[in-house]
């Protein structure tokens, strides 16, 4: 009777938690996220996917009250998660993730392998660049089609000119991530990437993005001093977005009101009233 | 002297903070969130834009320490927010929504008219259903086209059925949100929606939905036991998804992974390997 007992109460410790963080610092996760670390046996973070330019570790582990362990894109994908597996099979891990977990691909293998290990899995989401920065533009969720992210130089791919192309042809916003690469602290510009998405253009010649095209810019999404900028093309290849995570959205037809939220929260010029559909 | 520091300090007040509750309960909003509640003048909560189904007022007002006022559709939008406008202007004003805030249109219409008022505005993000369904399904979020509301049968409507059309032909998935209201404790299930999409597909035929088609009904999200149930149709039908909220999503093309995420994390029947891209 003893036995059963606690074999049972191993079998329901062996879980893996995906926490979200959110944005910015370590203020971005929630309640419910913190009282998961907490309560975990192992507390893993990855800090690769996304940047948050604010968070201090020190500060989060003061406010968990326990250690956090640092995991490399080299230990949760080229060693395939082990030290994260090997903590949920011996008790409760959580692993934090920028934003919210699972919008990468990597944290769904691994979620995969878990399970088809037998540990349990589950989600604590948080708040993420995809619904944040339709907010802070005042565009319409619901009009934004297929999102891409454009890769620095080197990993050059046409991928992101065609999403726009298409989505432009719909009618649709097009949110654009744009590269990043924590461990060199690189990160794409919005004038690089307009760069990347001009040279297309000279090449494909669709029309898509030209000094004329309207897009927003947007820094530090999630902190109290986001940087937020509608211009045409010409304008914002020069203007000072302060530090990074970027991002650049390319509206579609305009609603009257989003162009009125672009002008008040963007800083768009009046012209975009022209842009109307 | 004395005169000129007290007015700046009475300016530096005037703001409106808008601020996501996250998903489920009360423990969805962030820590920072929670700082910007507890330091404000007045707070007021919305929640008829979306369902927390577990969210209790009483637990919230105890974590805050302080009183909420709860909005109405008809205070925030017949009214134009009038009540958190005047609060506004005279001291720090937050505005609590479910989900991450201004996905809605009508906070982005009082944003604008506070911003018009010379209230200072800025917004702290929350997890929105919108990247969490994705991460819930196992899915590519950058696969996701456009999203839409799927409203009641007497609001009917043939956009979802469209756009659902258009986004199938593009080869991307669909989000469907499921209407809600939350005055009248009403919420379409996953099985009305389905019949309302049969329906428009009797009389459109462009072989967008049929007994055959893959769909994933995800029931409470952001909870710690959601209902996620990938099948055909046909079973969906009648899937015992509990209580609300609910929305659905149409597969587009799948990818090996997305198929695998489906099996694990959905249920789906492993037949889905047979629709790889």
């Amino acid at each position: 009777m003893a036995l059963k007992c606690s074999l049972r109460l191993v079998a329901a410790l062996r879980e893996l938690v995906f926490v979200g963080l959110g944005l910015h610092d370590e203020k971005g996760i929630s309640l419910k996220g913190l009282e998961e670390a907490k309560t975990a046996d192992a507390i893993f973070m990855e800090n690769y996917t996304s940047l948050m330019p604010a968070f201090s570790l020190e500060k989060f582990e003061g406010l968990v009250g326990k250690r956090v362990v640092v995991v490399s894109r080299r230990q949760l994908e080229d060693e395939s998660g082990r030290i994260v597996l090997e903590a949920a099979s011996r008790g409760k891990a959580v692993l934090l993730v920028p934003g919210d977990p699972l919008i990468a691909t990597t944290h769904v293998a691994l979620r995969l392998e878990a399970e088809k290990r037998g540990i349990k899995t589950r989600v604590v989401h948080g708040a993420s660049i995809v619904s944040a920065v339709a907010g802070l533009c005042g565009l319409h969720n619901y009009k934004f089609g297929k999102s891409v992210t454009i890769p620095f130089q080197e990993n050059f791919s046409e991928t992101p000119y065609m999403v726009l192309a298409q989505n432009k042809s719909l009618g649709l916003h097009t949110l654009c991530l744009l590269d990043i690469d924590v461990e060199k602290n690189r990160f794409l510009t919005v004038r690089e990437a307009l760069e990347i998405l001009l040279k297309i253009e000279a090449e494909k010649r669709l029309g898509v993005v030209s000094g004329e095209t309207l897009a927003v810019g947007v820094a530090r999404a999630g902190s109290s001093n986001p940087t937020i900028k509608a211009d045409f093309v010409k304008e914002l290849l020069n203007y000072d977005f302060g530090g990074p995570p970027y991002s650049l959205v390319f509206p579609g037809k305009l609603h009257f009101m989003e162009a009125e939220a672009l002008i008040t929260f963007a800083k768009a010029p009046t012209a975009v009233r022209r842009l109307l559909e």
